[in-house]
């Protein structure tokens, strides 16, 4: 028995699934070859990666699995020079924190922020992954016929009607219906995050209603029944993300992984403080209290954080670190990602096939 | 061809479809009983309502069908006496509104703010309505228990695992899992309702897993497909208000139907300033403008903003109408309930018969 839709055909994946591109450490070259080569879509979260890093990872993917992969990365533009007393105001909310794991403050930010956008896309031109996704926006049309034309199916995500017109009107290949329910970074970009932050359900179902192209939705998803749901929805692949997150391919840290397995309910929340950017994570200490501190702008506050996340991380301290996590978050499992990718199919099949156990001639 | 689960089934409904129970308008009798004799489960939205009108309503609706329906109420403990100052506050929060279309401000706002809850629940027992919901609460064991003598089943809005958990520990029939999506008061009892607005499709899979009760899923669900979702999700019923609203029988004022009609968009937003208590509706002046103004505890700050909303909708005006809406709003129909509920059973139908599709043999 197969799960086919038409994306999934034309990605040549065996299953409608996308592990989610999660940048800054998750997305594993083992994680994405583990889910590719289970017939699901693995996806590298290229966000802050250097061009030959990019390369390396690819490679070792390719010498694992012939199947299709995927490429994410942020098309955000990057903030100019941060004034000094932008930037006093936002290290000094976190020196106390730097004192209190005896490490030094961080010094003075500056540009750039993140590696260049147009080495990044040279760089997935050169490497042509079966897909290219955008996340933060879009890009100009020629430049997505340009990756079109290699070969590569280009998607981006949309967390609003407008941000899925747009890519549509660009020419994307699909779009990906981030629900309010996602864990990780908002990929919204023609509106306030705080006014972006429409249910998977809904969501799913308004782009699909809203647009010609395939919909992919992501949030909340994290088995065979969420898979069927957003398949009834009309979507055509779901998107999981916190669903991998606890897999031991995966690179989040072991505190991030624990946390996860033991939350016993959604408490997660939006906060832009660890990036300068919307993105939902496990509640912690650092979310709560510096709900009101200054930031920097996005990529920028990265750097602000940066050593205080990887020394919580290190020290096995939840307080710090940016725990990025969606709605149904106690959904996730610490199985291989193998087994873990059998399983969801097992579960979709059945879910479909109980969902027609409703139907009863009267 | 019928669609059929074990909660329809014990209800006694041809379909798995509730009708929300909304107060202070939309729900007239003419609705609840043209969806309960299509078919699904008509609901009445009691919060208001003294135990009079109830009966008289009621009758109307068996004297229209044998089918059964719902009946709702509010069940938040009601504030005591509020302090002039603050009284003050928020009358002066919305007095230029009031000058603006010509109305007097309204006096002191003196309790009683609602109808008591005991005498409303002796009426409920009288009534005795095939299925009895509570919103905004629980009940103590021994009243739940007294209603289901009666052969009422009982059931409640649960927006997070926790209160799902109650609702099963005090003998509940079934939990509605009320997803961040949903248009109206938020059913939150146990949390603050800013950290309670987890998605239709995670909540409803997190208490589908959390409990054995039986889940209605409620949220964003305005069609077939949605329906199919939460049924594959787990859910034994959708509940659907917003999708009702638009009908001829709804009671909602002409000039939220045709907003609702209007909106290209997801533009809702949480707000407590209409009644004190955080419901979400299509984004108007009022909504923007009050958004850090004072008000009164729930229900009091119903009576600060009763003229204002009745005159606002009589004169077509939206700026002051509280329009609860859900995220998927603009996927509203405005077709009698009757057919609406016609077109929902025939495009769950083919939804799952779609789903099935997407199984082939490998």
């Amino acid at each position: 028995m197969k799960i086919t839709t038409p994306l999934s055909e034309k990605i040549g994946l065996r299953l409608p699934i996308i592990q989610a591109p999660m940048a800054g450490g998750p997305s594993t070259q083992e994680l994405v070859a583990a889910v590719s080569a289970a017939g699901g879509l693995g996806s590298f979260g290229f966000a802050y990666m250097p061009p030959q890093e990019m390369q390396r990872q690819v490679a070792w993917v390719r010498a694992k699995t012939d199947r299709p992969f995927g490429v994410n990365v942020f098309v955000a533009e990057l903030p100019g020079a941060i004034d000094a007393v932008s930037q006093r105001g936002a290290l000094e909310a976190v020196a106390g924190y730097y004192a209190e794991l005896g490490l030094p403050a961080p010094g003075p930010i500056n540009p750039p922020y993140g590696p260049d956008l147009d080495v990044q896309l040279a760089a997935v031109e050169e490497l042509r992954p079966r897909v290219f996704t955008t996340h933060f926006g879009s890009l100009p049309l020629e430049k997505v016929s340009s990756l079109q034309k290699l070969g590569i199916l280009v998607g981006g995500s949309a967390t609003c009607v407008a941000e899925a017109q747009r890519l549509e009107s660009l020419g994307f290949d699909f779009v990906i219906a981030q629900g309010g329910e996602a864990g990780g970074h908002r990929g919204t970009y023609l509106r306030d995050p705080a006014d972006a932050l429409t249910g998977t359900l809904a969501l799913t179902r308004l782009i699909v209603r809203a647009v010609k192209l395939p919909v992919v939705a992501a949030g909340g998803i994290m088995d065979g029944a969420g898979i069927a749901a957003v398949l009834a929805l009309g979507a055509q692949a779901a998107q999981l993300g916190t669903a991998f997150l606890a897999c031991p391919e995966s690179g989040a840290p072991e505190v991030h992984k624990k946390m996860l397995l033991s939350s016993p309910e959604d408490e997660t929340r939006i906060t832009e403080k660890f990036s300068g950017r919307a993105a939902r994570g496990l509640v912690n200490r650092f979310i709560k209290e510096m709900e009101r501190a200054p930031s920097l702008a996005f990529p920028a506050q990265n750097a602000v954080t940066a050593n205080l996340r990887a020394a919580s991380a290190k020290a096995g301290k939840p307080d710090f670190v940016s725990m990025w996590a969606g709605q149904a978050a106690p959904l996730a499992r610490a199985l291989p990602a193998t087994e873990l990718v059998a399983r969801l199919e097992a579960e979709t099949i059945e879910a479909v096939r109980n969902l027609k156990g409703v139907l009863r001639e009267s």
